[in-house]
């Protein structure tokens, strides 16, 4: 093990400096620096010798060109057991340094914070990247830090090896290091992608920090963890146990179709990932009740969402069935002291949360389907009324609120509604008039008959058999996206048994 | 628009590089470079400056530091029209650098060639990216081509600005460098973590190649595309139309399937991502006739995986009815010639894909979903047989196959059994009872009265009503994992009615 002699210090990030500097004074360690670092240094007492000192060559172009100088990157890059390396380092009277620490220009809040096109440019790193790739590269004989969580890491290896460091330790902190590159690399090249409106470029990287390690995946024999683009998910926990992977799952599944919904109003509970019951009647316990009926079987252990602030009645009534998740938009402090009395009760406030990525991440072995989020929002005007019997503006919103719940379901998707609740759901089969059966059997099992009920289909139907059943069922009023060879026969069908049919003429499979 | 008056060329990939030399040539700008790429360039017959000529500074460290040099990165980093700028060139002897030309050392070959840790460290460039980033952060003085595909673009540019680049070239070739440097570094810290094992780092980068742009995403009005992790998907397309994303989608789905199953035996017949059909009978017509026969209906327009090489025989068969796609591992010369007869047909060629990557990544908004696939292989004695009933050789080798498809079919899944082949899938329902009934109902729809029947859950019964209702259908053995606070009654009530019952103990919920 090689002691460490010289060390270069260059950070934006000047947290914990004073701490660093004794520890390396403690062990005589010689350190180079410049411009802010250099400055905070000095005042902080210490000795160090500037770059353009140590280089000879003057700092210039506004700080553009500092370190990237060969006294700079021989006395990093040299390999400290080859003849050769050591002769030229001699003969160029190169000096090795063997401790690099950089952290970067804070590309990532300056695009964070400011929308200044140049200010952001200048805010790219060109130096402290190149010093930390080349001591990453030769860690062998270097050690690099690029954090300043990883000084007391640092401290520990000096103390344990008497003013060295393992290899064992470099070569970790050369991995943090090529990963700290690729990372701020991957913002830059992001920011330009989406400057440039570039949503598929030829080499997409996609990075992440990570939030949390889970306890496992969808099932236990699965390791998983959570990332985020952001630097947090905008969810913040209450009450309960630590999420798992199927509650984030059914979180999102649930807050997705919230979102979706009027502004503060609306109830969504999720089994599955899929919803078994969505309402957006005004009054609050009602909502829940009507959400709840819908199929109260799945319902339990599943994921309430309420798109609103949760209010001391509702958390009374929430209590009384087991849930595994509540979301709201906030809960009033009562309502959030009845609710934490059920401790491993999770409680999730989503009131910071909002829909910003336009794209959707799924992978299958070696490859990455990308694709933009269906983000279509209805406008009454764009869907087609092609039956005779036209609906009222009851059943207009009624029908548009179904065919908004079932752009949500998984494919093949059928949505019972009534009076602003859906009434039947119908998920996950591969065949349409299965998925009408089990829509009309829940309705059947779960909900008194009902006078009005209206479906939605979140693609066509193939052939007239999946309409009849549900006209048979007492569906008064249908809308679905269209496009069959059978479209006019359905028309047809529609017009001989007074029902109202609408074409949406956009589709919504989920798969 | 500023002439470019100075070059700085740096490649590996050496082609095209005359042609590009020609066009430089044409517009009398002055090029530098070194080592291989300085060689080459003298041997074509052009004029060149070597670096180190350039710099006044030798080449050292086996070429680690070459270009590292404030003449250099001086001259690339100047902002043209700055007066204090254009003050320290001059005062410091240095040279506008007005066009980059490089490409990096290749480390992405190097990792798929080499397993010498030593000389793919050798292959991180540290000299190259640094140029790369200089230059395309100043951008709007200095143009950066990073692949030889650019090469033709550069000409067209300096042919209409004689011999000027537009400020809007330079800005993209600038997104196409940083996109460059990102994917190089995530290739480096991946190669890091691997070695060090650790799977979910603080921070992820996820680096792919875009394979190619799909017509839209799920639905029509969203925009897709397909990367890969490699330089392929491993799918041969021999005939029909362009593969959608519900296409590849459903693809996946059934490779997942067949590669699970026994090798060169079986055949998946998918709808919507969801197996409707598997059977692994030995003989290639009776397999398909039996998966067919589980849910006829669904298979209309699904996709077809034949885990083995497809004959004449079986190709007839396929004809006979309307699959999207037809995946096997390889098609008979005759085979191929009858089902490309449907022109629209998709066939793919499977048989150069394997699993390899061991996580799967899902997006939603702003998080990242990371998990391990669920791929425990099966072994017979770490089931548990509950019942007093034992089952037979037969019986838990088709327990096995019926719960290895469980684990492909998205929960809550049930899948009835008869013969290795399945005869009844229920799949996506928020309850297990719903899975039950829809199981039962497929089979009894579609398949004559059997003996036998066997059932597999990917989740635990909650209640003894879903395994009631199985046997009352004439299930006789049931696999499932365990785990209910119910799981003694559910053992009562199979010793009562003769049911043999097989603990899996893993669970295998699919979303």
């Amino acid at each position: 093990m090689n002691k460490i002699k010289t060390a270069l210090i260059s950070v934006s990030d000047k947290r914990n400096l004073q701490n660093l500097l004794s520890v390396l004074r403690k062990y005589d360690i010689k350190i180079i620096s410049s411009g802010g670092t250099f400055r905070e240094i000095k005042k902080l007492g210490f000795n160090c010798i500037e770059v353009s000192k140590f280089t000879e060559f003057p700092e210039i172009l506004d700080g553009r060109v500092k370190t990237l100088h060969p006294k700079i990157h021989g006395g990093i890059l040299s390999k400290r057991g080859n003849k050769k390396h050591s002769k030229e380092v001699r003969d160029n009277n190169l000096e090795n340094i063997d401790l690099v620490i950089v952290n970067f220009y804070p590309f990532e809040k300056k695009i964070e914070t400011s929308s200044n096109h140049n200010q952001i440019l200048e805010n790219i790193d060109i130096g402290g990247p190149t010093m930390v790739r080349a001591a990453a590269k030769n860690y062998q004989d270097v050690t690099v830090l690029t954090s300043s969580n990883q000084y007391y890491d640092l401290a520990n290896q000096l103390k344990k090896n008497h003013g060295a460091t393992s290899l064992e330790f470099r070569k970790k902190m050369s991995q943090s290091a090529f990963t700290e590159t690729a990372y701020y690399d991957s913002l830059i090249a992001n920011y330009f992608n989406e400057f440039t409106r570039n949503s598929f470029p030829q080499k997409k990287i996609i990075h992440s920090k990570l939030i949390e390690q889970l306890r496992y995946g969808e099932n236990p024999h699965q390791k998983s963890s959570i990332y985020s683009f952001g630097n947090s998910l905008q969810l913040k926990q209450l009450n309960g146990k630590q999420l798992s992977y199927n509650n984030f799952n059914d979180i999102y599944a649930a807050l997705t179709i919230s979102k979706s919904l009027p502004i503060n109003k609306g109830i969504v509970i999720v089994k599955h990932a899929n919803p078994c019951g969505v309402s957006i009647i005004n009054n609050k316990i009602k909502c829940y009740q009507s959400a709840l009926a819908c199929d109260p079987i799945s319902a339990f252990g599943g994921i309430v969402s309420c798109n609103f602030k949760i209010n001391t009645k509702l958390a009374w009534e929430l209590n009384k069935i087991f849930f595994e998740v509540i979301i709201a938009n906030g809960f009033e402090k009562k309502a959030l002291k009845i609710l934490k009395k059920k401790k491993n009760l999770r409680l999730i406030d989503a009131s910071t949360f909002s829909f910003n990525e336009k794209f959707k991440i799924n992978s299958f072995n070696n490859a990455i389907l990308l694709q933009e989020e269906d983000q279509i929002k209805f406008k009454r005007n764009e869907f087609k009324i092609v039956s005779k019997i036209k609906p009222n503006n009851q059943q207009m919103k009624n029908l548009i609120f179904a065919f908004n719940i079932c752009r949500y379901v998984k494919s093949n998707a059928i949505v019972l509604a009534h009076k602003e609740s859906t009434v039947g759901i119908g998920s996950g089969q591969p065949s349409r008039v299965d998925s009408c059966q089990i829509a009309i059997n829940k309705m059947k099992k779960f909900v008194n008959p009902l006078e009005n009920i209206i479906a939605a289909s979140d693609a066509f139907f193939p052939f007239v058999d999946g309409v009849e059943q549900l006209v048979q069922a007492g569906v008064k009023a249908i809308i679905q996206p269209s496009g069959s060879i059978n479209d006019k026969k359905i028309i047809k069908y529609a017009n001989d048994t007074g029902t109202i049919l609408v074409f949406s003429k956009t589709r919504h499979f989920r798969h």
